[in-house]
């Protein structure tokens, strides 16, 4: 039976440490909770920190990869599934998540958030990038959910799923 | 040889007066430079009428459709593009536009400019969307272009060309 | 650490009995190898009995669907990937698929055993259609390898991750 | 309003003296009806030769490039469509074709004649190839179309279009 995927998207090269320990914070729950993880994939920033925090409580992770083989995997990914698709793989991402959550902001991240809301998901921000909470709350407010901090954004995540599943 | 494309971006059916017009407007501009116009192509928003002003300049213009078949496309296509790949065909929309115009916002908009500045390319924001403008400015200062007219944005377009391309 | 993954590719509503007794046999022993199961996703055919076939040995099963939900999964996927892309997303299967087996043969099929072969992978074809056997083996012969059961498909699997993995 | 676009797909690099001739006058002769002509894109092999020749009927000629930029567009092609996807780029080739034409064989071209199949296209194939031949004729009997020279490949692609569009 379909496993429940949560989404966490954020910054490769240039996350933050604190984007990174929100991420390694985000993967630990989401595996705690039952449910699987999916990220970009690579071995660099947010992606890689939540997986790492994933398997920390034996969670499973997927990794959708943008390039076209494994040579930028993440370790701490389980499944790989390679699109050779660069940036449009991003769309991908955001359909295969029951819930997607934005931990940090940036470019990718933030055509990922708009794609989950262009695609009908709610998205969680897990950021203090003022403008973008601004952005994207305007563009859909009944979709946007803004989290402090994981615990919280794991609590939008339960709402949301008991709601919208 | 190759030709110069201009990617103009905005709502389908949920533009604006005022996008609509702009959008015209832009494509007239475009066509009347000798440049390819290249929109999401469907019979809606500002795709339909970028092309149909477009054509007023007897300008080429491309559409890249998101569906299976040409059936949505707008009269004033010349050529489609069929990538069934729904809303995935925003990357594509970006990576063949050699400057984009952001015309007007709303989700899908916001993953087309997101992805355009990943991408490594420069936007030209015609909105009056305040919290748009602040938010893609604060992610990525050097690629973003705020014009208030199409006669504006048509100026950025040129500068952008001779410099990049 | 990254799982090895089969992907097991053939006709879905124009399956004939052997294809489907092959599928869930081929499912079946994936599964039991350790391996994770790779197919299309939708419930029929193909896709959906080797995926109920590995679930009867406790196997992970992943489903690269090209609608752009989950309406139309087969019941035995785990893991739902929601591309969005229609035949697109033939692509990615082989690409993210260690080895690639091909049960039973049509149109669709026939595009994911040639992107295999034009992405560098092997092929196990299981099929009586001599067609295919001879275009494929012509096309690339030392990337096809023939197989008339499930057990020899198994095995050469086991041959080809031992020389390329 | 939507020109009539008919795609030549054939091999790059390992492309034979015949298909490149082959090629060169398919361009030619669908440049001359009036139609568009659509490949692959690259300056290499069928790509390049039907892009060339149907630039000395003053045809207008589209590339569908798997790259992510346009540094190995053929010098013949005058609309660069970038997807960054590889060889996923052959669906779109495809779905984007009113007719597609087989010219010469390989893994690339078999997977594209297999799409179009899938996708409900008819295929022309102009190749000596035999296998070829026969496998996709045994798949879809009714929408293959075996040409032993360009000038009955265009004799084809003008009934299926008076049939079929």
């Amino acid at each position: 039976m379909r496993k429940i995927i949560v989404g966490v998207m954020g910054p490769g090269d240039n996350a933050t440490t604190a984007d990174l320990d929100n991420a390694y914070e985000l993967g630990k729950r989401i595996a705690a909770e039952g449910w699987v993880l999916l990220t970009g994939g690579r071995n660099a920033g947010v992606m890689d920190a939540a997986s790492k925090g994933a398997k920390t409580a034996a969670g499973l992770t997927i990794g959708i990869l943008g390039d076209n083989d494994t040579s930028a995997v993440s370790d701490a990914v389980d499944i790989a599934i390679v699109t050779d698709m660069g940036n449009g793989r991003n769309n991908i991402n955001v359909l295969s998540s029951d819930v997607v959550i934005a931990c940090g902001m940036g470019a990718g991240t933030a055509s990922e958030a708009a794609l989950a809301l262009k695609n009908g998901k709610k998205v969680v921000l897990l950021t203090d990038n003022q403008e973008s909470q601004q952005f994207f709350t305007s563009l859909s407010p009944d979709s946007i959910f803004l989290a402090a901090s994981p615990g919280t954004a794991i609590k939008f995540v339960k709402e949301i799923l008991i709601k919208h599943r």
